[in-house]
């Protein structure tokens, strides 16, 4: 099944000139789903870890199924102010400004490995402010899996030294 | 497995006098993410239906390792500006002031059915929109179905005439 070409291309979205990759047919499609949580499947399945982290909310969407699939626990990382207990920050940069991503101070023992899962690599600010906020509380970011990478962005930059993969590349 | 015991509760959140109901160690509990899912397949896996649709970002955490599980696709729900392609909006009322959520407006033909998945049912006021948003698309919603029910709250007022379940009710 190929997967791009059930992906739906909207130009000029969030803003012009940028051509937007829209899952939302992906996931109303019954098999192109279940394909593509395999797919993020085949990357893991072999890997020895504790947690799958998915960033909110778009990294909810593969990263539940995932641990669902595999018998993991699902930790959360959401923008500041929605996590109701106690939470570590980090500060990361936008195109204009900062943004920060929060988790819950008690979701990570020192030691543990993680898999980060989410749906799209852009420009990695998300991603590297993830791995920082894991290595920070004692993590170990053991691999990042995405289903699509915007290789022109140059995500993978940011996140040298790690083990980074993607089902789909523009 | 008493999935309240995993539940953390969290006193004044988001404000004085709200006891949040925190799932993130439910979340990261292998067993406990396992039981709940299972839970919620019990009472939509006889139904006969399209799609599972979840709303931003909680509803997401549910609704698409069922749609995984039972081999349906799944419809996210937004909040007002994060869908590329052409949307139907539908306002709703919160404590003070107003909030949008958006379908696109090919997700649905007249004549499916779906079921609603969410994390949580407290004043029922986003599900009431969504419910009216695939009325109006000419869906059909044949279940709503929740983690948790805040009773007190009695979100179920505003469901009435429709299937509407809960795995644990405070």
């Amino acid at each position: 099944m190929d997967l791009r070409s059930i992906i739906r291309n909207v130009p000029d979205f969030p803003k012009e000139g940028v051509m937007f990759r829209d899952i939302t047919p992906l996931l109303q499609n019954p098999e192109a789903l279940q394909v593509s949580i395999e797919a993020l499947y085949e990357k893991i399945k072999d890997l020895d870890f504790d947690y799958i982290i998915g960033p909110e909310s778009r990294g909810f969407i593969f990263g539940v199924p995932l641990a669902y699939k595999m018998k993991k626990g699902f930790i959360p990382v959401r923008k500041a102010g929605k996590l109701p207990y106690e939470t570590k920050q980090q500060e990361y940069d936008l195109e204009y400004g900062t943004s920060v991503i929060e988790m819950h101070v008690d979701a990570i023992t020192p030691g543990q490995r993680v898999v980060i899962i989410d749906d799209l690599l852009a420009t990695g600010g998300t991603s590297k402010a993830m791995v920082d906020l894991i290595q920070e509380m004692g993590g170990k970011v053991i691999k990042l899996v995405y289903l699509i990478e915007l290789e022109a962005l140059e995500g993978r930059e940011k996140l040298q030294g790690y083990d980074v993969e993607a089902i789909i590349k523009y």
